[in-house]
């Protein structure tokens, strides 16, 4: 697989990143100040330089994703366009985004979720878009079917894990480290695994996941230690 | 061609119409509370709601244009999806959006453009999508490049009439024949070239824009009548 058309479609996930954190910190969405330890967007300049950057960076990501420096093959780049946005719209980020503001009791009262329901909602608001990044390296390399569900499940447990951590660090960090405000989503009473298991339980859950996406990497061997890696950092990042 | 490919393509662009309706509309941005002679999704719900549904839309776009039943040659997906991206993004409807509302003093005071300025903003915010529509059909029609440079005149003469035109129904228009607030323009001190040129030379150069419009689709003769028909309808349209 070409480096530089991997980078390439790595930056247009990316791009559809940050567009959804300047829309989500809106102040008609989750009103954060802070992000990265820096003013948000809207803070730094006004809600509609916000919503037009957020609109212009999902743009941007799919023009990235259609270019020919992606890979030279025009039906793996249609590929990762569909794929790209099937995760980032309403059966995912987005989609999980609105989920979450109706949990929230946005519209019409506040209503508990239950275990499966956050597990769902998180599925398609973070882990639609780290399956993706895992997918993608699939597609790009025309990887067999038995090598796609292998990366499939290894991303599908980084997704779940990825969650559960950044919960528990909202629970457990503070601002000056996240670079973001902490215990947001205690005081908007969001539903998270944390507040339905406890931190106890939901760390033994995160650990599972951990050698779940361990698992999945077997087929691989040594080639995917940078795959380990990454799963053992989600699960052991402090910001 | 296909006509149901071309259907699809004209569908993932009316996605992207759809979103900048919704999120034009929002308080933060043009504040309307009126759309098609009904309420605007923020009024109907919420602006977290109508945000989301534009970012939706918006994403919707790119993964209907990249379908298979576009076009089944994915080189010309790809070009479409690339296309429609440039049109609809920083340098064309989104970032226009974004020098209008720079045009009415939002950011750093009011400042009075000038024609030509008018005419780059114009070029950007609405006539981007109106010339991908007839660049669209090129594209899927793998047309040659005498064909194509004749569309994009045909476009670019048509995106410019009808943005007149509907500056010209703003000042000459009521909200109950549009279905939306009409003196809307001029109450915002919003750059148009109905207000820079007058009412009667905003006219005359409609009607220069259509005859150039007609005269961009001489080589395909009776084949193109509807698209003669299309530049009247944008240059006579009430409503």
């Amino acid at each position: 697989m070409d480096r530089a058309g991997a980078l390439m479609a790595g930056a247009a996930l990316e791009l559809i990143h940050c567009y959804s954190l300047v829309h989500d910190d809106l102040p008609a969405m989750d009103n954060d100040d802070l992000r990265r330890g820096r003013p948000t967007v809207h803070k730094a300049f006004d809600d509609a330089t916000a919503i037009l950057a957020g609109d212009a960076l999902l743009t941007l990501a799919f023009d990235v994703m259609a270019r020919t420096e992606v890979h030279a093959d025009p039906a793996v780049r249609t590929a990762l366009v569909l794929e790209l946005a099937r995760a980032s719209g309403l059966g995912g980020m987005a989609g999980g985004q609105m989920l979450d503001l109706a949990a929230e009791g946005r519209f019409e009262g506040k209503r508990a979720l239950n275990e499966n329901e956050i597990i769902t909602l998180q599925a398609m608001k973070t882990g639609a878009l780290i399956r993706f990044a895992c997918n993608a390296g699939a597609i790009l390399g025309k990887a067999d079917n038995a090598t796609r569900t292998s990366i499939a499940r290894y991303g599908s447990a980084i997704g779940q894990a990825f969650q559960i951590a950044d919960d528990l660090l909202d629970v457990e960090g503070d601002a000056k480290t996240l670079g973001k405000a902490a215990g947001k989503d205690a005081a908007a009473g969001k539903a998270t695994l944390v507040a339905t298991l406890g931190v106890d339980r939901a760390r033994a859950r995160l650990n599972e996941l951990v050698a779940e996406a361990n698992a999945a990497l077997a087929p691989f061997g040594s080639k995917s230690d940078m795959l380990r890696a990454t799963a053992r950092f989600i699960a052991e990042r402090k910001a």
